[in-house]
């Protein structure tokens, strides 16, 4: 198992090593599966193209790193503005999500499972106040993927750096702002001890899917009872994750503000309504690249649309309780 | 297995069925589940004496049904204005909420492990327009639970009638109101053809957490692949049925309100205040029944209140983007 993460990364690398135990486990031994970190065995960025050509058997990542492959990719992971991991999770187990997703990855010799999400995270780190959307303009900000194009939009400059990057570009200025998950990764990363303000929501990343991909060459060669196994085994890794970030984000934003006394800011309404009308611009541009990427971006929109109704009486409602 | 719910019953029932299977598939034959609902073997309400004796060696339904062994087993489902289904998850599989499960099982020769949800509720249908507090006094009511006495508290009368009585009792007006899950299943029951208004939020549901329980000396008896089978089955059963009820609940309520001409409506804020009000009393009051019960409750809120505060910066407002 090849992986987009570092070697032991808190949540993800953590889910990725539970799987491989229970896999283990569960088939008594039959199954071992051994977990590498990014650039252990390959570099992050290639674990698409290790696990399509069979050189590795199975990957963890996101799937819109593969967003070069196939623009419909990212409906699979994240869209700015899109759903949240409940949502994602009902869209793809229960809305016709998966069978998409399935029909995309076998043109690659693939198939992915579900198996985890960051949650809803954080807006990000800035080194100066956002207070209206003209403050984006001129923004350097580490920001990749389709809320990169949305930063773009609103005058600021997407710029791309890896993680272990981003820590000394923003302590010398080569970059005024960088988003990264949520509070408990936020704080590892340091990034409280040099930038001044931490902004909410994460509308460009509402609910993360995160992935299990297998080659499909290899995965249809097993017997029936590993198959369902490792599809299980993935789901249940998708409901650890999911509760580990919800656990461990709460506990670190508490550090955050009570001994880092970080004043955590909202974005105004007017800026997301902004920054919102920048994202259905480019979603509708997407939409035209090919005729599945149109079929994918429709099926999850009727989703989310009739979801979010849902939710005006349900979760939004229980927020407010 | 034998259950709470009535024979194929949706979501609940159909979950127990595709865990069976899973069970089935990933033991590659080595053990088989047979499903028997309510009745058929033995009354739904005496399922956890069943698998406690080991008369039955699983069982699937819902800890607050057992609220007569201890109150504390009411915190492991939902108690009034708690945690929704994501925050349920995190507290019991990832903040000591399962370890404290176990513990209090265990004294019944007992293991469960989490295994679906029904997601936030709507609060219920009622035969006369809810404006203010006081339009539930006398209003005699199906709901059952810690909502009964919550609705007592308001001057109202809980109502106990099984799911089969309801629709006959609310349509001869023996009952005025009667709560029961979300817009799936009450348009299944026909709510909609005899009550006038629909409300929401379940304030007294609002993350109702499903269990699959065990017979202890059963369960430590079974080889260790098996267990790590059952509890990794669980989970997934767990994922898919909160999956399920969202993209259904929200299929239905679009039949509700489309073609049924139904007028949702949402209580006034003012209402839900003195309604937590009183759960807020009620809840004091149950801590105080035994040491246990205090610990689960302390271990309970401490984690709502957290995982409120951190949802205020995230899935909060993720609801009003």
């Amino acid at each position: 198992m090849v992986t987009t993460w570092p070697p032991n990364f808190p949540v993800l690398g953590e889910g990725c090593q539970k799987f491989a135990d229970w896999v283990h486990q569960m088939s008594a031994g039959q199954m071992s599966i051994k977990v590498y970190g990014a650039g252990e065995l390959i570099p992050g960025l290639e674990v698409f193209d290790a696990v399509s050509s069979g050189a590795a058997e199975m990957g963890n990542g996101a799937s819109y790193y593969w967003a070069g492959k196939s623009p419909a990719a990212q409906f699979f992971t994240a869209v700015p503005f899109g759903m949240n991991a409940q949502q994602m999770n009902a869209w793809i187990y229960c809305g016709g999500g998966l069978e998409l997703w399935k029909e995309l990855y076998q043109k690659f010799g693939l198939i992915s499972f579900p198996a985890g999400n960051t949650t809803m995270q954080m807006a990000g780190w800035f080194n100066k106040e956002i207070n209206d959307i003209s403050d984006f303009k001129g923004l350097k900000m580490r920001i990749p993927g389709l809320g990169g194009k949305v930063l773009t939009k609103a005058g600021g400059t997407a710029v791309l750096s890896s993680g272990s990057e981003i820590y000394t570009n923003l302590e010398r200025g080569v970059i005024d702002a960088t988003e990264w998950i949520g509070p408990y990764h936020d704080y590892v990363m340091g990034f409280h001890k040099i930038a001044r303000y931490y902004y909410s929501p994460g509308w460009h990343e509402p609910g993360s899917v995160l992935e299990n991909m297998f080659n499909l060459k290899a995965f249809n060669e097993l017997p029936e009872h590993l198959k369902v196994i490792l599809e299980t085994a993935s789901a249940r890794m998708n409901v650890w994750v999911i509760s580990e970030f919800e656990a461990k984000n709460n506990l670190y934003l508490q550090k955050l503000v009570n001994e880092e006394k970080i004043d955590v800011r909202k974005f105004k309404p007017e800026i997301l309504e902004q920054l919102k009308k920048y994202t259905q611009e480019i979603l509708a541009e997407l939409a035209e690249a090919d005729p599945f990427t149109k079929k994918v971006y429709e099926s999850f929109s009727a989703f989310a649309k009739d979801i979010r109704n849902w939710a005006s009486y349900s979760e939004k409602l229980y927020h407010d309780l």
